[in-house]
């Protein structure tokens, strides 16, 4: 029996076989990077995801997460059309700057900040989220060394969670933020010290696929923060509501109803208290924006019977593209979405695993999967290599060659 | 409650309260690399490793398998000292070069090598053990366009694998080499073809602990190798009998007995069919050689409570050793050994969570552990970081600092 695989996303067709990606023939493409294995990025796609959230969600502000992809040429596409970055380390604050986004609209979240890290942030007036009351005392001395006045907000351990999120990132003991029953007491202490103050960052989830628990989730997060607000006695200029926007990676999900989450927001915000009358608001997206614009594209270099079963060997693998293999975070390995791109709609007509190039039995891209009949020369894409694909990988594992990346489309 | 850890290598010892690596106070080894994270390599516990494994299986050619560890100044000394290296990619060829082995004594496995890959081994003369038969006659074909006799070797996929092994690389459908029932006819194609036959690589499991397991996969790949090389009417000149010996890594998991292996071993030798008579033996090793020589050293950033619990936040985390967040392979996560390297032989006075510096829940070291009190500053040591630690972690994530390396010990 063959074992299903997640759905691929829609924009992506086929031409005479070929799949296309930003309307470019992938062959094409792989002739023009020179080499396989290569991650392709539609910045096209990214472009219709950003236009849709603002459409939902009017008067929102779109932050960006770093840390989904950091490639060069794809964020400072994104950093030019988004009204904020997230950052997680003092080396993406360099990525951010290097991509051309405004230091005054980044903010910089993590729970294991250095003091040069915090220096860092600080010296470019980026918004420092605080993790603990140690991190804001920590951040407090140093501006205080370096005579300037930091940009301090909170973040918030809430007490609630995105039901059904992939990752849970709130509700209990968690090294993220500070609990929420602390965090008027750190906004009173930021205040006096004569910090600017810029408010919450609540982030409750990621990789939720049902609105309703995203409704839920934002609607607490708005109560939490006009809460601690009123018992700090102070207004957040602005307020992180975090993101959790998931894409379908497996059989049987389905895409989330972003507008269904915008227009409960919206009338959320309609009767928000008043002591959030003057907030703005963000949401930070990174796997939602650019997930699926993402495409590994591999080699066959090798196929083999054993035991009665087909294996087609890649030269890519795990070492690109780990969560695919099941090893970033799943308890049980499932398909992502993969195809021959060269026979791309072309009828399924025999089961075979597709494995990569490492000497290990954990470097599996699809296993008992239904393809068209495929052998070496023929290319492997794995969809939905956008977000946390190269960078997440152990790239380095058995020094195997490197995987080459480009971005495509996104004329303006 | 607390969670149980795994054991401590019995060759670590403190001085003061501050861990001793290699003879040396961990915080002068962070002192003289500069910051931390920095893993430590011992290279002594490795010549003690190479001379228990000489004691235990004399005359057995003690091969290292350079995908555990690839540092270049611990690969040098590994190298010196074992009779061949075993390598997974043209990246890891290339390693081995550099480190001074004799390519004569290097052989190459791997399921997806390249043609460029199998050109750079033809052209050194390396071994291949060739994974199907398209890659021998792919190998064959290169040879003859180079005008070079290819030194090739048949990696067998056994019908057997090692009981209780961590991980299963023989035993039913495999990407890694041949079914058995095919390769005497593989072994006579490439004889018939004028190559240079080395003869079998026969990899049943990794990660064993029980000695009994091994010892009955080494006799059954002993009496594989006679067989096929009756069915070929060739005798090997070499067996690669694989490895698969363990290192304990979790609470209640005991240390191989290699002495009981070795003496099986032997005992069976003495025993072996006519055909294996000149055929000279080797043991490939990565994890037991290395594993528990390697310290990765992180210092405490944050110590934060969370709902009544404590977490010690960290510069380093998953980025550099992903196996002890539980992200390698694992279905359940459970702790790695752990230690306060400034507080080593203290007291086990609280319970904390050891973390590390990523925004995500996935980054943990230590789970609920009974550890010394300890804070901002304090150096954490995570044991067994020798193979398949920095290596096979994804470096680049978050763009965090990168990891710094360093071997001390062995003189000679």
């Amino acid at each position: 029996m063959s074992k299903p695989m997640g759905a691929i996303p829609a924009d992506f067709r086929g031409e005479g076989g070929m799949l296309l990606i930003g309307g470019r023939r992938c062959d094409d493409l792989v002739a023009e990077a020179g080499d396989t294995p290569l991650f392709v990025y539609d910045l096209a796609m990214i472009d219709r995801r950003m236009a849709r959230f603002r459409g939902a969600f009017g008067g929102i502000r779109l932050h960006y997460a770093v840390k989904a992809n950091s490639y060069q040429p794809l964020l400072r596409h994104v950093a030019s059309k988004v009204d904020g970055l997230d950052i997680a380390s003092g080396g993406e604050l360099k990525l951010a700057l290097e991509a051309g986004a405004r230091a005054r609209e980044i903010a910089f979240a993590g729970p294991g900040k250095r003091d040069s890290e915090l220096a860092a942030a600080i010296r470019h007036d980026v918004t420092l989220n605080c993790e603990s009351e140690g991190e804001a005392e920590r951040a407090l001395a140093i501006a205080a060394g370096l005579g300037r006045t930091p940009r301090l907000a909170v973040r918030v351990n809430p007490d609630f969670e995105i039901r059904g999120s992939g990752m849970r990132m709130g509700g209990g003991a968690k090294p993220f933020g500070i609990d929420s029953e602390r965090a008027a007491a750190l906004v009173r202490r930021i205040v006096d010290s004569g910090a600017d103050w810029r408010g919450f960052h609540i982030f409750a989830g990621s990789q939720a696929l049902e609105s309703a628990a995203l409704v839920e989730a934002q609607s607490k997060a708005l109560a939490l923060a006009a809460k601690l607000a009123d018992e700090a006695g102070a207004a957040p200029p602005s307020v992180n509501l975090g993101g959790g926007f998931g894409i379908p990676y497996f059989h049987g999900e389905r895409p989330l109803d972003v507008e269904a989450v915008g227009e409960a927001l919206s009338e959320a915000l309609k009767k928000r208290p008043q002591i959030l009358a003057d907030t703005s608001f963000a949401i930070e997206l990174g796997r939602w924006l650019v997930g699926e614009a993402g495409v590994y594209l591999t080699r066959i270099v090798d196929r083999k019977e054993s035991h009665g079963k087909t294996f087609l060997v890649t030269d890519g693998g795990m070492h690109h593209q780990l969560a695919a293999s099941g090893n970033f975070g799943q308890v049980v390995r499932r398909n992502f979405p993969v195809a021959i791109a060269n026979r791309f709609g072309a009828l399924a007509e025999e089961k075979a695993s597709i494995v990569g190039c490492l000497c290990t039995p954990l470097d599996r891209l699809a296993d008992d999967v239904m393809t068209p009949k495929a052998g070496p020369g023929d290319l492997v894409a794995v969809f939905l290599a956008g977000a946390y694909g190269l960078s997440a990988s152990p790239q380095h594992f058995l020094a195997q060659q490197p995987a080459l990346e480009m971005a495509v489309g996104g004329g303006g």
